[in-house]
């Protein structure tokens, strides 16, 4: 059973289980998904799991409920306890992507189940072509090496635990392997349409690639893995400097030992600016390259104020002050 | 004058040239090219410099001949001194793609020249066009933050510093401004036949990439450009580090502290692995991800001997030795 050791490889390669553990099972009826539902189903002695299947409504297809009770009996069938919930996500839907809406309700979802349950482990079931498609995405949209990273085996978010085991098997031989066991599972057809940007690399970018390297889709994945080590690794590093810089702060604000910085080669000082930058504001959306860039070339001059979106960044002496703006 | 503006700013930008300097001027006749004859002869007064125009004939197209008498004509009309070189590139092509061959032979010649008349510093015309077209090559083909970097601004190569003061045009603004001052230049036919991997993506791949983002240009040059900081920043770690975990060598293997090496953050241990085996092999070519994934997962066992393409890793006690094959 090929997926099967692919499925525990994963689970060891990224210390994703332990024995005893509580999981919530994210279950959408997809063929990722159930076969997840079943891999989890035939480890779940052996580990000692408490599994709980969990499955969101969207009601954007007709074909919505039916999917419900599909994934229901399923759960039942594997004896594993059920829970959904039924949203109708088409009247959240206001100015962001439809996927988005959607997703953000889903996640809500998971996060509510979980607190309820007590259970901080909650697994999803991206596969490499999930990975492949997001780190496509991401350069096509703009992105640097945290982008590149696409999706991850294993984050942690609001005191959760996101596990991903499936993340190293591609979708064909999933199904491949659903087909040969006689398994069940539901088509989401919004998948074979060109609605979302997903769909559109999935469908017309993807194959194209394919016949110039068909390989890229491990390419892709390795570019994945390799940006994650490396982006873990730059921003402990970063982490630590920013410790050394730090010489005040406040609510909206932090001030920088700029000779300190001076110093540091200028890739670390832009890691050390965005997890400043990330502290007093939360987030750096909405500045891009150029920001830093005119950062780096100010910290030459004396006596100098930048003014980026919603921050403020003063130049004195020897010191680089980050203001953030409300407005 | 927007063009000399934005070519004088990647001259500072990347210290790409000072007075005085000495530069061989790689020209084929293109566009990109042409203007660059044109840029460096503007400011060859102000800069004090003594140029070259080197014109390389592949003799691969009917039109070759006319190019190189085309390109003769312009450097005598600039005043600038030229030299040339005919080569049949068609009769040294065995295997190897074509384009990479006339590649070889061409820079061939460049040191030749440099060599010849004892100048260091060689202008190559590459743009954005062709940072954008080779970060996505590299995607496609297999590429982890190294070649993500594209086409670096400066290099130094067996010697000589190779700069390239059009790499943040793009080639569109150079045939404008080409026309706008009614400025003669050749056209490669090749470039408008599917016959290179570059040109299936700058012809097929890139016009629908730009229809999912009419940003992508930019998006993939400002990666490349956080490439190869990221890169330089990593690799300068690297070799600290390797310093430090050396403890013997000779000509063809390299003894290093295993204790220490498990220390490291996987991701520096990587990098300092990729730098020992590229002392001791001269490079690291056919070693590719799974391999470096096999030494990672092996450091915590004891004595054992993995096998590469002609290298052999051998981990003992606090050891791990790196020995390179010559079959």
């Amino acid at each position: 059973m090929e997926i099967l050791g692919k499925f525990l490889s994963a689970v060891k390669r990224y210390s994703l289980l332990k024995k005893k553990d509580k999981v919530i099972l994210g279950i959408s009826g997809g063929p990722d998904s159930v076969a997840m539902l079943h891999l989890f189903s035939h480890i779940k002695r052996e580990f000692k799991l408490y599994l709980v299947c969990v499955h969101f409504n969207h009601g954007l297809r007709k074909e919505a409920d039916e999917e419900e009770i599909f994934v229901k009996r399923l759960a039942d069938s594997l004896n594993i306890k059920f829970v959904s919930e039924r949203k109708n996500v088409g009247g959240f839907w206001e100015g962001n992507s439809l996927e988005q809406v959607a997703r953000n309700l889903r996640y809500d979802f998971f996060f509510k189940v979980a607190n309820t349950l007590k259970i901080k482990k909650i697994a999803l079931a991206h596969t490499k072509d999930d990975v492949v498609e997001t780190v496509l995405m991401r350069v096509i949209r703009g992105a640097g090496i945290q982008g590149l990273r696409g999706i991850l085996p294993l984050i942690k978010l609001k005191r959760k635990t996101f596990i991903r085991p499936l993340i190293e098997m591609e979708k064909e031989e999933i199904i491949k392997w659903l087909k040969e066991k006689k398994i069940e599972y539901r088509v989401d057809s919004s998948n074979f349409e060109e609605r979302f940007f997903r769909n559109k690399i999935r469908l017309n970018i993807l194959p194209l690639l394919k016949k110039l390297n068909p390989n890229i889709k491990n390419n892709l994945f390795n570019l994945a893995r390799l940006s994650a080590w490396n982006y873990d690794f730059v921003t402990k590093l970063a982490y630590k400097e920013l410790e050394q810089v730090r010489e005040e702060e406040g609510k909206d604000f932090l001030i920088l030992n700029l000779e300190r910085l001076k110093r540091l080669h200028p890739f670390l000082f832009l890691q050390v600016l965005r997890l400043a930058i990330e502290e007093i504001k939360g987030d750096t959306r909405r500045l891009d390259w150029r920001h830093f860039e005119k950062i780096l070339e100010a910290i030459s001059k004396k006596n100098i104020i930048i003014d980026l979106p919603r921050l403020i960044v003063e130049i004195n002496a020897s010191k680089l002050t980050l203001r953030a703006l409300s407005i």
